[in-house]
């Protein structure tokens, strides 16, 4: 991958910041050298850029904006990590963050300043012309996460009757156009959206046909309130380049654009992944140890729980334990196998439910899939453990134990992995919402249930 | 979201299908009621009729696609999971699927083929042109997974020199232009891309303007064989719409769309989270029963053996056990502890890592952090489990051997979180290859060991 022109990108990773970089950068920090500070970081990409201030320690950070003041532009604070941005918003001053925003477009305002501060926001708005404040004010009325908030209101419309060569005089007119655009949006007389045309289609036909004519064949609008999530999925969905959004009665009001959608969509994988391992949803490398700690507490809290309410099920059954001590060492097979196997099932749970493919229409046949699959591999590993037990452990009553707390569990495992999920999403809950804890936690009592339950009736 | 024109998209679902429809297509499968089966889906969209082709069981997919003999078109066929794609396409006829492929640009029919078995691949391209055929089978010959197989070859380009003028009477003349372009290549006469400008840019330009002086800001270009995940983040990292692709002699060959790179982004994420999880990396719900044992078998095979590795090293201490029962119930809390915070720490990393913000320049302070919140959440749960050992199990120095177990087990799981895949990534594996399983069974052993060996100290 190479870059030419403006920006460098280091040929020897696949893509972004090297090493060799962030070391030049660190040793000019250090040396307290501002012009090698710029002249390592001019060329960089915005995206680039935060991430290297992100990668930074606090102290390094701090000395680095005070050494490039006037370095830290818009797009930068809005590639920004929002964890972030507060710290590095509230190190400047009003005249430097004014000069910062001024040159963004309304939904990338929008994006940097919806989660700050009441008076960091403030502060940025104070800095917008009169009509850019109140476009950005009007889409942080929107709710968040909203189209509202995604779409930019800068789009090229025109009149549903025009034909190509109006649609190209009005372009090639001395009209504000927004900075990027693939499509010319077509309105009703109400202002309602009811096709589009994209420009190499409009370039490419001739100037009398009409542009009803050149619309593209896939044509989804989206309302303001509608959830980001599934704005991103769709655009994945339908291959959507741009689209525009309506407001309540249906008048176009802004349009959005794939590259955010695709920000969106990584951004809801991110979350998926975060929060199945019981994790804070917006947690990165970059928080402090204290965030960290807070982010993963709960989930631990609530595992601590469960995990001594199993140890309860355990102590039930202490006399058997006492007479046959090689049950304790045999009793973490069989839970820890229900819980890998129940994780399996749960994570392609959650990905078939985030993408639409597992849905009330075949949940039972999937249902009834993971049973089988339970059952397959539960009696596989039977078979196995029930080897182990008789020859490894020279009794074959033990191995018969292994072998049914083994398919017993396998079989919960999988119900339990597909079943969570599926629930949690039938009650407008997230299915991702640690999940995993739930799982584990079915695993681990039906495991020693089973096992230990069976080993007191076969064993004593 | 509503969708006009000719696709139709249920307004209470999200987006996608709805079970109505769902139901009805079944009702009609059931009737072999073939007009009623095209009155359904006529108005769909590929994606969406792919997707309930996926959730049919065999049978009724079977008799769906008997029933609708010519409504499988190439779309259909490329939105199709690829487990899907081979059955679906054996059922076709070689008139039917010539037919369906036809009007596919190079980089579907590319996408459509490059997993089939070799005869059915042979089928498809039989029925492309010449020039087609050739262009397909020069990107099957770039690796899989790579840059040329994601790009398509029908590139919109114009000689660097050019006016804005010029290229917007290039392009309204009579030639042959890609179906969906956003960006125009300048090229050098050596066929070298030197830049792009956007179409919105060129539209709004004076015709003298040289194209050279809208270039976009951003440029990159990627070679034929870089990875397509590579491609994938760098789109997302810099906001790409289409760039053009080179090959070894830097020579333009064609250009990806941030469309394809949105796709590959998503199933890149669906790649991580699988692996995690130890599935198989293509594993779909709509997989058969064995297959789905297939994929999910080795992962649970390894875990076996490292969980029975676990049972053996708490064998060691079975005369501990045989003195102190409820030490059996308790350990499975200090390993279980060990599990979640480490899956939490591994989560964190992997994403991380994916997203190039933990690199080498910042591993060792990452590692550090991650310390500290393994020693500060080991603290707060060191002092929950000494007051549970002494005034719930009624001895203190159960207490305290529970206390330091769990102290250390928060510790090593924080640390293996992130070693594991930092450790990974540097011996070129994937981080997230069945990291699970790595940390888990680290956490159980030391959990175990640290928590018995303890115990044979201080409480024998």
């Amino acid at each position: 991958m190479d870059q030419h022109d403006e920006k460098i990108i280091d040929a020897e990773e696949s893509y972004g910041l090297s090493t060799r970089l962030f070391d030049e950068v660190l040793d000019a920090i250090e040396a307290d050298d501002a012009p090698a500070i710029d002249a390592a970081l001019e060329p960089l990409h915005a995206a680039d850029i935060a991430d290297l201030i992100e990668q930074l320690n606090t102290r390094d950070r701090r000395a680095l904006l005070q050494l490039w003041p006037n370095g830290v532009d818009g797009e930068i604070l809005s590639e920004l990590d929002e964890n972030l941005r507060d710290e590095v918003i509230a190190q400047l001053n009003p005249d430097q963050l004014a000069e910062a925003v001024r040159d963004l477009e309304s939904d990338d305002v929008v994006d940097l300043v919806e989660y700050l501060d009441a008076p960091q926001q403030e502060a940025v708005l104070d800095a917008l012309d009169a009509s850019d404040r109140v476009a950005v004010e009007k889409a942080l009325a929107y709710p968040e996460e909203s189209a509202g908030r995604l779409m930019q209101v800068e789009v090229a419309k025109a009149p549903e009757h025009w034909t190509v060569g109006e649609a190209i005089d009005f372009l090639r007119s001395d009209i504000a156009l927004p900075d990027q655009f693939y499509h010319l949006v077509l309105v009703d007389p109400r202002m309602r959206p009811i096709g589009q045309a994209t420009l190499g289609r409009i370039l490419s036909s001739a100037r009398a046909t009409p542009l009803k004519d050149i619309l593209e064949e896939t044509f989804i609008t989206f309302n303001v309130n509608d959830d980001e999530g599934d704005v991103a999925r769709a655009f994945n969905q339908y291959h959507l380049i741009s689209s525009p959004v309506v407001d309540s009665d249906d008048r176009l009001v802004g349009v959005i654009t794939i590259d955010d959608a695709m920000i969106v969509l990584d951004e809801e994988h991110t979350e998926d992944m975060l929060r199945l391992a019981g994790v804070g949803e917006n947690a990165t490398i970059s928080d402090s140890v204290f965030e960290t700690v807070k982010q993963r507490f709960p989930w631990l809290f609530v595992n601590l729980i469960t995990v001594n309410i199993a140890a309860l099920i355990v102590g039930l059954f202490d006399q058997t334990i006492a007479a046959y001590v090689a049950l304790a060492a045999l009793m973490p097979v069989v839970a820890s196998m229900g819980g890998s196997a129940g994780t399996q099932s749960l994570t392609v749970a959650v990905r078939a439910i985030a993408t639409n493919d597992l849905t009330a229409s075949n949940a039972w046949r999937v249902i009834r899939r993971e049973m089988f699959v339970g059952l397959l591999n539960g009696l596989v590993f039977a078979v196995v453990m029930g080897a182990v037990g008789t020859f490894g452990y020279g009794s074959a009553l033990l191995g018969l134990t292994l072998a049914l707390a083994m398919l017993i569990n396998l079989v919960v495992a999988a119900l339990a992995g597909v079943l969570v999920p599926v629930v949690l999403d039938k009650l407008k809950l997230d299915p991702a919402l640690a999940s995993g804890t739930f799982v584990t936690t079915t695993t681990d009592m039906v495991g020693f249930f089973a096992f230990l339950g069976l080993a007191t009736v076969i064993l004593l």
